[in-house]
């Protein structure tokens, strides 16, 4: 199959443009010092439903059949895009049924029900997320939209990186974090079919770190056991994601749970804006690795806020 | 004395411009649903020094004659005037002595020396404060900047609602926190130059109303024994202050602490953003009284972002 070109991702953002926002680009003096680089923050936890997954969702809800709304939509995930799929799903005016592992953050539950989403819980490991969703698919006729191994998904998701480079910013680098891959895969099209030159670098926890093992053997090697505070990043790379990354992603960095509490600090504190931790990641990764970024312009996608208050690490 | 005019404020503004950011309003469609009108939200929490005490700092220091610089300036403050006036001194390139209470948040203190400030600690009231910062001015020759309580200041913190008025918003409300009433004064000054009809209305802690009883009374009450989470408002009222809100000011509403708890957890949840929680107060007053906002244009000033993430109240 072939990946999404910049047509498809041009489309895409067209389609889904009535649906989410323009999330705006912030800077921070005190931050850019600290890093000995110039860093612009895509802030996508002040997009739709809190998260970046607004965007593919809401591109994957918009392709779909009129025969297939009639049974409305499917997924499992672990937050962001189970209530970003029900939001999808709500404006477009049709069902879904949405599988969340039992120990999902309780604002991410909120959310989904929030948006009408019907939640069905399931074990959080992966085979019970696939078993269950089949299950819900068999019983409703469902369309099942993955949270990131699919390509309208991943073409919703690089429409982020497509209003980074709107802005006209000569960027020597763009980071994302990973987990899944959709919004590094995404990100890594949009940019290598504008700015080839430009280096597509990805920040992952040490504690989840498939995709960096993964992107070092070159084969897919499944996550086991992921334990990091970076919720959002617990889920296996997809293997759609997989090929795209390394076609076009330059480099994937680890941080560990310790470095990652500390960048989300200093972006609550010097920039005054509020993120989960898996967002942190590239940051934390940067700052770790300071000599390869110095002097650059780098872009940061703050992939979202939607972090529990209650249990801030701080 | 005279009031500051409209052409003072433009003028303060002119001079500040180059040492302050222009920050941003945002607003949210989840909180204007809950509260049953359009809500444009002031984001000083994004300003320098994080706070709007920014601006007045910067005017005072730039009214300085080239004399009074050269033996600095010195304050007493509980916390975000400190750090405003230590930046304002340093980026004048002067000395400033700074009395603070021994009960301020650490993150303050910090601020305030990471400008090159010089502390000096107090008992945590008001008389202690005064007595400290007089001994202090005595020994070095600095000129004292009121925090609150002086018009230069007052001129300062007015430039915030000019720069609102500026982006055309047709205002039926605006609302600022009460602590000293610096930004109150200020506000209000603004708003009724450029838009009489425009209604003025503070939000104050209930644990700390000597404005709100003031107001009613007529007469200058000063506060005593406050109790509030709002720790950026537990000064009295300055005299200044009191007569231009005498004038000016349409109403007072207070908030208890677990209203203001709840406003300040709703704009971190809706909104991304992070506040302390004096700036939470107005957005609670209107929550509580939401039948004399319903349909109307109403634009809050989110004073400040210093919170300690380490004693969030969530």
């Amino acid at each position: 199959m072939k990946f999404p070109s910049l047509e498809d991702i041009r489309n895409a953002h067209l389609r889904i443009q009535p649906f989410i926002h323009r999330t705006p680009i912030l800077t921070s003096t005190a931050i850019d010092e600290m890093a000995g680089c110039r860093i612009f923050f895509k802030c996508e936890n002040f997009q739709k439903v809190g998260a970046f997954k607004a965007r593919g969702a809401a591109n994957a809800v918009a392709k779909l059949t009129e025969e297939q709304k009639k049974n409305g939509v499917a997924t499992h995930s672990s937050g962001n895009h189970a209530a970003a799929l029900a939001r999808a799903a709500s404006v477009a005016g049709i069902k879904s049924y949405i599988v969340m592992p039992s120990n999902a953050p309780e604002i991410k539950k909120k959310a989904v029900k929030g948006y009408g989403g019907e939640i069905i819980e399931c074990e959080p490991n992966l085979q019970a997320r696939e078993t269950t969703l089949r299950a819900v698919v068999d019983r409703t006729g469902a369309t099942s939209i993955p949270p990131y191994d699919f390509y309208d998904v991943i073409e919703g998701q690089a429409t982020c990186a497509l209003e980074m480079w709107d802005e006209h910013i000569p960027f020597d680098v763009i980071m994302a974090p990973v987990g899944g891959g959709g919004l590094l895969a995404g990100t890594a099209l949009t940019t290598k079919y504008i700015s080839p030159s430009t280096l597509v670098i990805a920040g992952e926890p040490a504690g989840a770190d498939d995709a960096f093992r993964s992107f070092h053997a070159k084969k897919l090697i499944p996550m086991e056991g992921p334990k990091t505070i970076a919720d959002g990043l617990l889920t296996s790379l997809g293997k759609l994601n997989f090929a795209i990354i390394m076609q076009y992603v330059d480099d994937i960095l680890t941080a560990d749970d310790t470095e990652i509490i500390e960048a989300m600090r200093l972006v609550y504190e010097r920039m005054k804006i509020v993120i989960e931790p898996s967002c942190a990641v590239p940051l934390a990764a940067l700052l770790k690795n300071k000599e390869r970024f110095r002097g650059k312009k780098v872009g940061i996608i703050l992939s979202g806020g939607n972090v529990d208050l209650g249990k801030l690490p701080f």
